[in-house]
This record gives structure tokens, C-alpha cells and sequence, in this order.
């Protein structure tokens, strides 16, 4: 074996030290910052639950929907969705009207509807991939 | 008060049981099963973590980068900027190509691309929202 023992332990890193100037420097102070990156932490947190991540998914398939509907659709208490629309509506991302004796939630705005949308695709493919790579080792 | 105690605690609901049909409708059957939420629940997760994110945000402005210059721009040693790297490779949100002796890295797909686009932006503008809610508190 000519591999160095190290190299085996960290097949992520580069074998030799290299910096690669005309990449590095056009990205310099453009990345978020640590309390940004907390920030988004915050948001990603947020849609990590399966029932908050079904609500809104289903706020993204449609304009808007009221506590009724989303519990009969995700077949969960009203008690249950209402719990997590009080969060989800606490980190702005969803938003609520009341009309008459009725309040209809939606999701707050377009990066809501796109972040959830990236991540049931993303999810989804990787699934397959998961399946077709698990199959052709068969 | 004309208002019930019930409606003071819960705000969330409407007053009155009620279904809108037309919504529910077209909704039957496609909104994410509990599986697939705990599969969107992993790739939000993943991204749920400060250096984590940093990393993807950094790939995101860019095509490719090695872990020197990761380091370098995230101002973090390479042996922790290559750990995360491993458990983003296992998820399969970015992939690397060996060129000689140098290891480059690059988001898996469009997908993580916009999750990271529009975490930032929900973040930043959520973050504005609550500076300006605020300062008209002041």
C-alpha cells in the first residue's frame, strides 16, 4: 500500500495544502455571517418537524386553508395543528385572516412556499437514488 | 366580554366547525406522507447547523471549492470543515471530484441550491421584519 495512513482517515481532504485565490476571492465577506448562519439555522429548525413540514406542504399546494380543513386533510387533531401553526405563525412563516367566524392560514411568502417545495423534491430523489443504488448491489 | 374563554386560549381556530370542500378536494392524496415528511425532516435537519450551512451557503455563491479554501473563508480548521463535509456528502447535498491530488466540492444539485438561497433570504428578511416591528415599538 502506498496510501498514507492519514490520507486513508481523511479521503475528504485535499492531499497537499492548496488555496485556489481566484476562487477564494470573490466570495470574500459575501458568506453569511455566524449570526446569520444561526438565523437561518432558526428557519431550517423550524421546518425539521414531519408535522409542521406536512401543514405547510400542504399551505403549498393550495392558497389557503383553515384549522378544519388542514386537520381533516393531515388527519391530526385541530389541537394538534393549531399547537403548530401558533409556532409556525411565531417564526413568520405562515400568515393568518380571520374572515367572520373563520381564520385561514397561508404560507407567508414565496421563499416559504419554494424552501418546501426544494425540500420534499430533494427528499424525494434522494429516496430513489437510495432505492436504485441499494438494488443494483444486489 | 362577549368573547368565550375557549376563543381567548385558542385564536388559531375558527369559531365554528367547518370544512371547505373546494380546498380540501383537490389536496386528497397529495399532500407528503408521514414517510416522506420524516425524509424532508432529514434534509432540513442536515441543513439545521451553523458550519453546516456556512459551507453550503459558500458552494452555493460558487461551483466548486476544496477544503483549504473552505477553511480559509470560513475561518475554521480543515479537519472540522472536512467533517462536516462527510456527513454532507452522506446525505448526498454536495459531491466531490478528485483532480490529481486535489479534492473539490460542489453542491449535489439545484435542489440545495435554492434551500440555501431561500433560507438566507427568509432569514435576512425575517430578521429586517423584526428590527423594524421593533423600532415602531420604541
Amino acid at each position: 500500500m502506498s496510501v498514507r495512513a492519514d490520507m486513508e482517515l481523511t479521503p475528504e481532504r485535499c492531499d497537499v495544502e492548496c488555496l485556489h485565490p481566484e476562487h477564494v476571492r470573490p466570495l470574500l465577506g459575501r458568506i453569511i455571517s455566524s449570526d446569520d448562519a444561526d438565523a437561518v439555522v432558526g428557519t431550517f429548525e423550524l421546518l425539521a418537524d414531519p408535522t409542521r413540514a406536512r401543514i405547510l406542504h400542504a399551505l403549498a399546494l393550495t392558497r389557503e386553508l383553515c384549522v378544519c380543513d388542514l386537520a381533516l386533510l393531515l388527519g391530526l387533531s385541530q389541537s394538534a395543528i393549531s399547537h403548530q401553526l401558533r409556532s409556525l405563525r411565531d417564526r413568520r412563516a405562515v400568515r393568518r385572516r380571520r374572515s367572520g367566524r373563520i381564520v385561514y392560514y397561508a404560507l407567508a411568502d414565496a421563499h416559504v412556499r419554494s424552501l418546501l417545495r426544494d425540500g420534499v423534491t430533494h427528499a424525494r430523489e434522494d429516496a430513489a437514488l437510495l432505492r436504485r443504488t441499494s438494488s443494483g448491489r444486489r
